[in-house]
């Protein structure tokens, strides 16, 4: 028996074979090659996934997890023969304990079905990567958002984790609970690890109350480098801003474009505001205005109805491929820098002239209050290693001030290069833990690191 | 030459040989116990620490970091050869960066000395534990404090460590950002790793903009459990809360007669709002004292000057200095359980039925905005088995409610036995942790972990 019978066999009803499938998984949102995994299977419990892991070390083929596809730096691209453990038929929410201010998923549930389904619990999951990822995917990347300003990103939000080694073994890190110091912290190595030191099978989440008052603004500035310094100066002031996003003038023109959305086409800042009294939000909103008009700002608006406010953070989402559809047969490079908060401005400036300089077209938006932002580059496929080379001198910039060559999207293939700059002998020991998790290799191989 | 004369070479004015001091070194504040070091080493940068490592392995001799000696595990006990290595003279503020929020400091810092440091900054460092640690010894612990209900503990505030690894190699984990998903985070496994891992020789620190307005009350209550009722409650409202902290009242009495504190002596929640406008300020007190109000709160007191403020604080933090005050010739069994959010008020009923079953006194306190308590038990020498018996039921309960046996105060010798009841088949993978990063376990051994 062939491995693929005997793979079949192994999973009736859960494997797919087809070409296209077979492709589709093969490939993300953001890196330019795309191949076939050998098969995609559907674990539907903990025990499939064993089961496909043990399959995987008797035929010596790797394993690569996938959630919803949405990576950006080639987290998904099998370099040798591998099948894909994709989690479409584990997406249950098992559990809300409102009370608790947790639940626990399956690593299938996309964030939005997450969001929908705590309807009515008062409570909300907060982070919102720009593409509705799936949660086992965004905790193997240690995704972020626009609210990670206030509420942080996966890790603190994160609280346990369900993983299965390449050996089998099944793991229960971390415990539902706001505080531990039991021993070393398991859970937060395999977040961010893109599925290369195990697989995550369930997620207990932290859960926040959902704002009883929210203001949501736009406010429009002369120049990007303008917008940059006021959300510096937000930061500064220590208001408890729930998000402070960067769009610039291309990004809010073609979200006119493809959304109709009517924004002024200005360098523009979108924030919220989130708290438990009118008064409260009122008054913290009247600080920012102020900082905001110091900071030269031309125009404010606000979102006066929930729909509004709704509109205006679908627009921040839809950014990416408002872009994609204003530039029809181009291919986007997307920069993930981020920098220590002051030289964010500087960062920024830095973008937009090299943009000019290498005759590149260039959206920039990000989340600014974390210090993170990006540029989305269009480019004729023939003008790609242009747009990369752009993408590159960012990073050595960003290094060179202290920053990190990914605050969000992850190494995946693209990235790995730059680790050595970014880590030193560090990167050494991540080997080390690589070897000791995986010692074959099985895990999503030549990701984040260079397989051996 | 003998070993020791080795190291007096290696370090001429840097070992203390003296037998006070080698006892000092030997023991915590917490556990019953005390053994000497064979020697106390004061290294002055980290090739001090590289030189010691490398004696270390050369005798054979296991290597003890050493903050301030204000941990409660047997952290520090040396349980065969061992030198310890204090930091006291590593203590140095290397660089503030106000405009990144960040700052870099030596390991022997303590927490006080910092935030002295920073005054003129407009900015603070906000983890602080009930004792005047270092930031070393702070981030080996994964400390926490009154205010990490709203900064977070020492994980999100600890950006970045350079450590020493037994085999004398210096890594630099983790970047001067807020954000970075740039690899496997080792920051993190060596944040709560008591010195087993490696040797934290430089912290960078995230820093906050101090709140422009303060609003600080003490909320007294019937009982013990209706001030853990009305802590939930606040917590559920989202309120911003900056601190959250619940005294019984045996320990107002304790503070009375210690500090003339002139408390009423009631079970009570002391709490502090952070806000950067007035208005914000006083509606989210508002808010909390209706809830408090609901929740049978039978008075409220705010502190009218900065003065007043800093003495509750000081207050709550001098609560153990008050009960051993108050119990001269006792010793002292402190817990530190955590539980999830809705079990506190549970987790309080039974910690008090418990003590008055076994007819023991003790005071509970703690930091309840994050479903973490402590019980201090007051003793006789002979009794202090009995005062075990209580702390090793409240863990065993904790554990049963999906709770932790440490929130804050860490593993050391005494909490290792509820390792394997906690993480199961996780905790083999410590040790295997263990042995890569410390194959020869010269590093505080026996601590966290058993060795082999
Ligand atoms: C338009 C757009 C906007 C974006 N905006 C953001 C943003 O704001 N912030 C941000 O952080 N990212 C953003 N991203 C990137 C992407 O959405 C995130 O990286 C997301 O977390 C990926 O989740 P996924 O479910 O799509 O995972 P996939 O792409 O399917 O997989 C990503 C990685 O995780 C691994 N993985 C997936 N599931 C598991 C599992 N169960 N166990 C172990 N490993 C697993 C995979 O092997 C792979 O290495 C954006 C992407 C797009 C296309
Ligand atoms: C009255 C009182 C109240 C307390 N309240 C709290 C509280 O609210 N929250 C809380 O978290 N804790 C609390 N503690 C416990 C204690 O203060 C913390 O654990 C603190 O972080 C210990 O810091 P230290 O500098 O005293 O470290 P030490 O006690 O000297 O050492 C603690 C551990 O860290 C290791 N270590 C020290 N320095 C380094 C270094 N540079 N590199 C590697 N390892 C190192 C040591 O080997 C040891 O294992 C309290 C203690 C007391 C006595």
């Amino acid at each position: 028996m062939d491995k693929l019978e005997a793979l079949k066999r192994l999973f009736p009803g859960k494997v797919d074979l087809s070409e296209s499938e077979r492709l589709r998984h093969g490939k993300d949102e953001g890196y330019p090659e795309a191949r076939p995994v050998l098969a995609v299977v559907y674990p539907e419990g903990v025990e499939d996934v064993q089961k496909a892991l043990q399959w995987a070390r008797a035929w010596g083929v790797a394993v690569i997890p996938f959630g919803a596809g949405t990576s950006l730096e080639g987290h998904l691209l099998p370099l040798g023969e591998a099948i894909s453990l994709d989690f479409a038929r584990m997406n249950r929410l098992l559990e809300v304990r409102p009370e608790d201010f947790l639940c626990v998923v399956e690593p299938g549930l996309t964030r939005k079905a997450l969001n929908e389904a705590l309807k009515g619990t008062g409570l909300f999951f907060p982070v919102d990567p720009g593409a509705d990822a799936t949660l086992g995917g965004m905790a193997a990347t240690n995704a972020s958002g626009t609210t990670t300003v206030r509420y942080g990103g996966m890790r603190p939000n994160v609280l346990a984790l369900q993983v299965v080694l390449a050996s089998g073994e099944v793991l229960e890190l971390g415990r539902g609970v706001r505080k531990t110091s039991a021993g070393y912290d398991l859970k937060d190595l395999f977040i961010g690890s893109e599925g290369t030191l195990g697989v995550i099978t369930r997620l207990t989440l932290r859960l926040h109350p959902l704002p009883e008052h929210v203001h949501t603004l736009r406010v429009f500035f002369p120049g990007v480098e303008e917008a940059a310094l006021a959300s510096y100066q937000v930061m500064a002031s220590g208001l408890p801003v729930a998000r402070l996003e960067l769009l610039d003038e291309l990004a809010l023109r073609a979200l006119n474009r493809y959304l109709g959305a009517g924004f002024p086409e200005r360098p523009a800042l979108f924030l919220e505001f989130h708290s438990s009294t009118k008064e409260a939000l009122e008054a913290e909103s009247a600080l920012a205005l102020t900082l905001m008009e110091e900071a030269g700002a031309l125009a404010v608006e606000a979102a006066k109805t929930e729909e509004e406010r709704k509109r205006q953070w679908e627009a921040r989402h839809q950014a990416y491929w408002a872009l994609v559809h204003l530039y029809p047969g181009h291919r986007f490079a997307i920069t993930d820098v981020a920098v220590p908060l002051s030289r964010l401005p500087e960062m920024v400036r830095y973008a937009q002239g090299l943009l000019r300089e290498m005759g590149l077209t260039g959206n920039i938006l990000g989340h600014v209050g974390d210090g993170n932002f990006h540029t989305l580059v269009p480019v004729l496929p023939e003008d790609y290693p242009k747009a990369e080379a752009y993408a590159e001198a960012l990073v050595r910039r960003a290094l060179e001030l202290g920053g990190t060559c990914t605050a969000e999207h992850g190494v995946g293939l693209r990235k790995k290069k730059y680790l050595p700059l970014e880590h030193g002998p560090a990167l050494d020991w991540m080997r080390k833990l690589k070897a000791l998790l995986d010692p074959e290799g099985l895990l999503n191989p030549g990701k984040v690191l260079d397989t051996p």
